[in-house]
């Protein structure tokens, strides 16, 4: 279900065979987080051109729930997408956003952080809930280590994390091809009612011993993909490069890697140059929400992305008084929607007087950025 | 520039020559208050059909400013809108948002609501920034008396008005033709060089002898069109109901008329049936923005209209428990992209969940739901 049909160094560009579609890598998942991308519209999603969604199982959980979401038939059908979707095992949402109760190695107990209703999240619920959404890309329970953590934690977390992946595992081939039906109607491909793929998640910190431990364990127990978890979390920039490319060295070639939770668009480059060909990341969105607007320097279509030095972006912070009369264009490189209707100076009002509108057309610029240096990307290795 | 082309009782059916384009009568303007209907692009408002929108003097006095806005060439560039725009006159928002300093025959001082600075409005620096804006119907300055005031602060407003009126008259004729050439750079149609239009309103609060003196001497002056303002502020339905008849009773048949700020559709469509012709009212967004849903009882293009005891349409309010998981039609009668795309039970998610996704398509349908409405009362008389 993964082909690699091109490689440029570690590079690769390939194929990802999905129940809801087949998608080309390296590519970048924009995130809805509750069964929206912030601002936008699932019909917009589809005019932005992003191959692949992805969601939290942590919110879904908690709205419209485990029953709910059986009840409408899964994630597809609910937000009206038919394209494919990754959701994450809700391990770091519970670690990040719930009051954490107790971790024993039967599970996580927490509290709900909307109403503090007390809940217990399993290897076993985290597969259930991933296969209710008819998630096509469901991504293992982990147990999520603290930023600074001492080695011990660490230790403690991979090796936990690597007992649950063996129980994932279990649940997803017992109930494998157990997709419920209603799924299958919003389905853009009659491969919809093959078994979601699951992904093993590689921790351990910045311990090169636990990175290989963590690695070689999941790839003993064998998944349909590997993510590079526990990184991108604080850490320096070029400890997150370095313990990137050594984990990358202990998974299997044939198999896609996913770099979870990054990150900005040069360090995409660099983690594709490593041969990594999935990311997501809050960014894009998060940045145009509070008006800092990704910019082409030049055509991205000529970017030398092997030259890490080169800087071909900039960050525009668009409530900045220099564009209070700026009737230009707002990025010269760009096609979207919001560069070809809006001057930075009417943007800029948008923000300054808080009109819900800026906040869509800044993220309709930055995700367009983002899924623009993913094909850009592509092609430089084609 | 204004053609009655058909009558059906009093109800009239016409055409409405302005700088930025023709349109036809009875309509609806959506508020752009700041320069954008709340959660939606000027494109967005092409899509919906508007046909013209009302901007607020008072909101783009204070951002972009009277200096900012000529710099901007005028509104329509600013925010990329190439149809008609109205603009109120400052008047009522001094009224109703500023804090009020005091009132003279020269204008109001008053304390803008964002940041407390001293302004001064009178009825020429409300014509020079509704010019500036390049407003194609421009509307006169005026006293605004408060709800439940005495029979003598209701006069003093109206005697006011009405010597404001003539200023604002004086005024335009003096500037007449002079708006700025970049006003041209968006416009559709070659009449964008033609001057705007200037309109009086009647004021006069529940006061038939007010009422009338109001309207013979707004008459006796002359306006292209003539408001019916200080209505729909909270006196009860039937009072509206008929003053608005009363009023209309002194106004020329030639010219258009403009019921200001209301309101309901029953209502809309009452008055309709009295001769009005152009409506505004933040009824439609803003109950969008609570979740509230103007839903057709029945195929609009059939209702009887003139039976006003009939209840046309009702109000889903998407919060509801019931729609959680209703995966049906919102409005079986709509063909907006929110119904297209949309079950009850998502939006409701969305609006649970507050994600900003939901506004926007609440706010899709509420205005579709008015433009249909006027265009179904624009057949009915045809």
């Amino acid at each position: 279900m993964f082909n690699v049909i091109q490689k440029k160094g570690k590079a690769r560009r390939g194929k990802l065979v999905l129940p809801h579609g087949e998608i080309e890598t390296p590519f970048f998942m924009p995130i809805a987080t509750k069964g929206a991308v912030k601002t936008l519209s699932s019909k917009d999603m589809e005019n932005l051109g992003a191959q692949i969604l992805l969601s939290n199982t942590y919110h879904l959980l908690l709205r419209p729930g485990l029953e709910g979401i059986k009840k409408l038939d899964g994630l597809h059908k609910f937000m009206n997408w038919k394209k494919p979707i990754l959701t994450d095992s809700g391990g770091y949402q519970v670690f990040s956003l719930a009051r954490l109760n107790k971790t024993t190695d039967d599970g996580v107990e927490f509290q709900s952080h909307i109403d503090g209703s007390r809940m217990k999240l399993t290897p076993e619920l985290s597969m259930e809930m991933q296969t209710a959404i008819g998630s096509d890309i469901v991504m293992q329970f982990d147990d999520v280590a603290a930023g600074n953590s001492t080695y011990e934690r660490y230790k403690e977390a991979m090796e936990r994390s690597l007992r649950w992946a063996k129980r994932c595992k279990e649940y997803m081939n017992r109930s494998s091809g157990t997709m419920s039906p209603g799924h299958r109607t919003v389905a853009a491909v009659p491969s919809d009612t093959a078994p979601p793929l699951l992904f093993g998640i590689v921790q351990g910190g910045t311990h090169e011993d636990l990175r290989q431990r963590s690695a070689g364990g999941l790839v003993e127990i064998g998944f349909d993909g590997y993510a590079i978890g526990g990184l991108s979390v604080g850490e320096p920039k070029e400890d997150c490069y370095r313990f990137t490319e050594f984990t990358t060295k202990f998974l299997p070639e044939d198999k896609p890697r996913y770099f979870m939770g990054g990150g900005m668009p040069e360090e995409i480059a660099r983690y594709v140059f490593m041969g990594v060909d999935m990311f997501d990341c809050v960014l894009p969105t998060r940045n145009a929400r509070h008006g800092s607007l990704f910019v082409w320097q030049e055509d991205p279509s000529s970017i030398d992305f092997e030259n890490f030095e080169q800087k071909f972006y900039s960050l525009k912070h668009i409530t900045n008084e220099a564009f209070q009369f700026d009737t230009g264009k707002l990025d010269a490189f760009c096609e979207c929607e919001t560069c070809q209707t809006t001057t930075p100076a009417y943007l800029r009002h948008l923000f300054m007087t808080q009109e819900l509108l800026a906040y869509r057309l800044a993220t309709i610029h930055n995700l367009t950025f983002y899924l623009t240096l993913m094909r850009s990307l592509r092609n430089v290795i084609r």
